[in-house]
């Protein structure tokens, strides 16, 4: 039995607990790219990933509103210039993700969107409400709660 | 006929012509993340993108040499403030894609890698050979060629 037992308690804490009563979105490290930002104010770099109902809405333009179903997901790093090109600002330590999961029913006191968050490469869950999100994205509550527009890709 | 026609030419424009004799990597759009860069020297942001055997390598760390069967995309481009959270760098217009293509066979003559790019929204092939790439790379010769680290992702 040990073997199957330590199987099964790794297999247990690979998937972090929920966050604001939002399950671990699993496999959204591998998930295509909508966006990438560098917050010069906090010297923080940006990942914005999306599950592929999120992608295909923003390759067709379709983000206001995004679909239900959409998932977005944000990674953020610290930044620091490249080793071998210092003016070149890329990812160190990682610092969290986050995300906005859209479902119009199920989140409609939110805006229409879950918004959980986990930290650190523990992936720890953030403990505090969707209201401190929401009040920072509250100036772009006309474009879907989004500040994102995706990155223009050639097809 | 003529809509099959139209359909063949239209799936043939859809494919941009090879760059230094190397055929386009179609799909690289929705490959997963390595890394992401702000090149604050002259403003723009890159995303680093990877075929599965390029991501796996990246993810357990296993680059120095990438494996044959890698495949690194870089999109680039013009980076501006978002509307509503001016210190937040973005993408803005689509500058050009580049990749390193990893066979030791095909490519020894140039250190293990094919190096293309293509330009803009078309994707008009680059016509200048590999040495422009080569030379700018080769402060990295060390870490086969390649600048970037990937970045850490919590598992
Ligand atoms: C300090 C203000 C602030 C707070 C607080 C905040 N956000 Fe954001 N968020 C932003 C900004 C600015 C962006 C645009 C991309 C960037 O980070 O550069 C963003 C982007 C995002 C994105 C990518 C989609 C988009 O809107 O561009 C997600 C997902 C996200 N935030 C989720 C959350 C979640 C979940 C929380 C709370 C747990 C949260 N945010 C709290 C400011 C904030
Ligand atoms: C002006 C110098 C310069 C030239 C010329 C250049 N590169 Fe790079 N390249 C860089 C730097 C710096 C990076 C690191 C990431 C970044 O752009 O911030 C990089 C990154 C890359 C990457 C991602 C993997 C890595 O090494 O980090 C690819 C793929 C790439 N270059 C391909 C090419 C190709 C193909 C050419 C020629 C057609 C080329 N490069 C020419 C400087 C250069």
């Amino acid at each position: 039995m040990l073997p199957l037992l330590a199987v099964l308690a790794s297999a247990e804490a690979a998937t972090p607990p929920s966050s604001n009563g939002i399950d671990y979105p699993t496999g959204w490290q591998e998930w295509a790219l909508i966006a990438v930002s560098h917050r010069t104010d906090n010297g923080t770099l940006r990942a914005i990933l999306g599950n592929d109902t999120a992608v295909k809405a923003a390759r067709a333009g379709q983000t206001n509103p995004w679909p239900d179903g959409t998932v977005l997901a944000k990674a953020v790093w610290k930044g620091a210039g490249l080793e071998n090109w210092s003016s070149a600002v890329a990812p160190k330590a990682f610092v969290h993700a986050e995300f906005m999961i859209k479902d119009s029913v199920r989140f409609a006191e939110t805006y229409g969107w879950g918004w959980a968050r986990w930290l650190g490469e523990t992936q720890a869950p953030f403990a505090d409400g969707p209201q401190v999100c929401i009040s920072c994205h509250t100036p772009v509550r006309g474009r879907d709660w989004v500040f994102t527009d995706p990155a223009p890709f050639p097809h």
